[in-house]
């Protein structure tokens, strides 16, 4: 949390919210983590996209990279279920080459990289270790993930199969991914996967932003803008 | 395998069939197995049913139970990749109750079945016992399972979810069961999970057979009928 009138505004904005909602505030954000995040390159159908963002709610994983080289990303609301006001977003779209912004912005955090395809393999899921903080990065439907992703990625890393079948539709591989791996960091010991306090006020303010109607107005009072 | 000259008729299709495929055919085989088996109810969108399929597939999960008391499935050939000709599916679409029909007909193949629903729970997934055959039952997208399907299941299991979301996708879903517990039961000494050998021999004939594109009359010449 930035200062004490960020705090105060946390404040006066959950007094606003209700009970039940409050309650189911306080134990989601101990569940959410950024030891874990998600990118995706190019997605293509708006309708596995916005099951991705689904999916990365239900794991409790709150950031979500969304890289566009060539397919602008709309949100499916049927599909998303108004999950991504509850997620953080990043999005690349404004240079030529998105995927290296995305990549040296992850790196500063102290992401490794994982390119998830079926065709390389330097680990399988089930023996990705996590004890990095890690980032996965998710290609579209059809041509999979771009030669640059794939190229600068630390590891490669694919679903065990073993069926006729050669791929997982987009939103089933990372909802797989994102749920192995997701149990494995929380019941392991060694991870400090959980937010900061911080980080997870900043992150409530969010949240209570978007619950509360008249949260702008609430907000030029306390912050003076 | 059921006689000399089933086997025979395998062996003669076999040897029309590429050396590529016949590798892939026996290194799959392998890795199949029925002691996990998928039942849909009354799934509505083809698209959802179609990427089951493919999931059963690619996990090693040779049955699928489809029950049509309200919905008639149709295949989504692009959704499922083809994945229907090398499952044996089991439809029940001609009784008032498909359901009971089902579940008796499990029962009596010695199954223990196992309703998903986030609504109620005696186990998790992390905590399902499997040392017992076991049938996993979805339900349709909007209503979940019927409640004939949920009152007389044995175990009623729900996959941990820690966000604001409530709900996964059914395709998501069965998916992250058939992951979990297909590694899980791969992974135990205790199941005798793999196919016995005339079992096999059953699903290798079915495979070669929609291979070989002069089948029949090869099956009418050797079986004589």
């Amino acid at each position: 949390m930035r200062d004490t009138k960020h705090q105060q505004l946390l404040s006066k904005l959950l007094e606003m919210v209700s009970v039940h909602k409050k309650d189911l505030f306080s134990q989601i954000i101990k569940n959410r983590s950024r030891h874990l995040t998600v990118v995706m390159e190019d997605i293509f159908q708006s309708q596995n996209a916005s099951a991705v963002l689904r999916s990365a709610d239900c794991f409790g994983i709150q950031d979500v990279h969304i890289i566009e080289n060539r397919n602008e990303y709309t949100l499916n609301p049927q599909v998303s279920l108004g999950s991504s006001k509850w997620l953080s977003l990043y999005k690349y779209n404004s240079e030529k080459n998105n995927t290296q912004v995305a990549y040296e912005n992850l790196r500063k955090k102290g992401y490794q990289i994982v390119a998830t395809t079926p065709h390389l393999n330097d680990v399988s899921l089930n023996e990705l270790d996590i004890s990095k903080k890690t980032a996965l990065v998710f290609g579209t439907e059809m041509q999979g993930l771009s030669t640059y992703a794939i190229e600068n990625a630390d590891i490669h890393m694919k679903i065990p199969m073993y069926g006729f079948t050669e791929s997982f539709n987009i939103s089933v591989s990372a909802a797989l991914c994102m749920h192995f791996l997701s149990e494995k960091m929380r019941n392991s010991n060694e991870n400090d996967w959980q937010l900061s306090d911080s980080e997870q006020n900043e992150i409530l303010l969010s949240w209570a932003k978007s619950v509360v109607k008249s949260s702008n107005e609430i907000e030029r009072k306390i912050l003076g803008i």
